[in-house]
């Protein structure tokens, strides 16, 4: 147990949200080393949600609004962290949620898809009868009816080889991605530097206040959008933030 | 399995000897997404041992030369990535090794301590009978032969609050931190800002090389040695290798 003393109690509880999620066995032990990195990258932002990654939120928001087949990719991460806030999303912008596995076995597959239905997710694609191009076997299962055939697929935490992949198909791919020197990050249409905790109930926030706009409104906000300037942005944000720790100049 | 032709296959490969440890019950879960701070870091400096680094590993070896009761403090990420290589510092600079966990459990200090003995560890202090003062119970256990009276400890990557404590209770503490901001790294009066795969073999190569010199001259490296220009550096190194990415202004 860690004391509430403790300076980094937050820290440590999220942590051991991710560690319970290993134990109900949704998230892989490789997912604990990932959301090590987020944390590291996390710190480097300050740990809140940046003006530039707000604005990538929005565009997310008016992608997955204006997209036909948009789906949500989940892997374990996801489902230990923000499973209540992402079946909001999926309900906000009528997207089906995916289980979507790095290192993917069925017994974790099934698991995520009962934890998920257990808290109401309903609309969801479950096969895995289809296979993405240029991925080995294992990784590249995928619904017919879901991300194979997705125009736009928002993934939380991808590896950059299937963000690339799903790219090279031809779909628009969001990401979320505290490292903006990720392959993720750069290979991704929208990249959202900033914690999936942070990051999912803001774009579903902006799902439903762009609800009621007219379809002109959002391709204005999504043509507009420069990812690469958008990663520039985080990038210098970080250097901005360490710049200003108190040490002294070497 | 991850295929070879992964671009990041040797960071999968290192991540799979910390999962084995959590197998083999030596790494602590909290010890996963230890590891992913630790490569998100690692990443920052360009994954390799900085100038600034490698001259705080020579101010390390000697410091460990110099102590009259030097201690190397072992947790469960050290036992699976460099149980060899720490044994290897044991000997040279004659330190007994010390199991010191921050989620401490009898079971897992037992494994760590057999997994170190069939590596070949001969000097091991195992008791823990004594107290670090103004630490939580569980986690202020260690040997009154050990840790408690050492007075330099090296502690590679230490939780914030016990490195403090141990600098409390007026030993010179030794740290291997590739987060330059933490409070470990800030609170230690040596901190070796780089990968503990690289740190420990660098260290013992220059305690072999030491072993011949002078007291007056291992006392010269250590007292011109000043770890806030040391930590400034290492920020500012993390500062040149973001700087130096290729991406477009913002």
């Amino acid at each position: 147990m860690i004391p509430e003393s403790h300076p980094r109690y937050e820290s440590l509880m999220t942590r051991d949200k991710i560690v319970e999620g290993v134990k109900q066995g949704i998230t892989g032990m490789q997912g604990l080393i990932a959301q090590g990195r987020g944390e590291a990258f996390d710190y480097l932002i300050g740990e809140k949600t940046t003006p530039g990654a707000l604005h990538a939120q929005r565009v997310a928001a008016a992608t997955l609004l204006l997209a036909k087949r948009p789906v949500i990719s989940i892997n374990g991460n996801v489902a230990a962290l923000v499973p209540d806030e992402i079946i909001r999303l999926s309900e906000a912008v009528n997207a089906p949620l995916e289980v979507n596995l790095f290192y993917r076995t069925e017994a974790r597959v099934k698991a995520i898809i009962r934890h998920l239905r257990a808290k109401g997710a309903k609309n969801m694609c479950t096969k895995s009868d289809a296979l993405i191009p240029g991925i080995e076997h294992e990784r590249a299962k995928v619904d017919s009816t879901g991300i194979f055939i997705a125009d736009v697929v928002l993934v939380p935490l991808e590896d950059g080889d299937r963000c690339k992949a799903l790219a090279d198909m031809g779909k628009t791919v969001i990401a979320i991605d505290l490292n903006p020197l990720s392959r993720t990050a750069q290979c991704a249409h929208v990249t959202i530097v900033d914690n999936i905790v942070r990051a999912i109930p803001n774009i579903t926030g902006f799902a439903k206040e762009y609800g009621r706009s007219g379809k002109d409104e959002l391709l204005k906000l999504v043509e507009g959008f420069d990812n690469k300037k958008n990663l520039a942005d985080a990038i210098h944000n970080i250097l901005k933030h360490l710049s200003s720790c108190e040490l002294p100049k070497p």
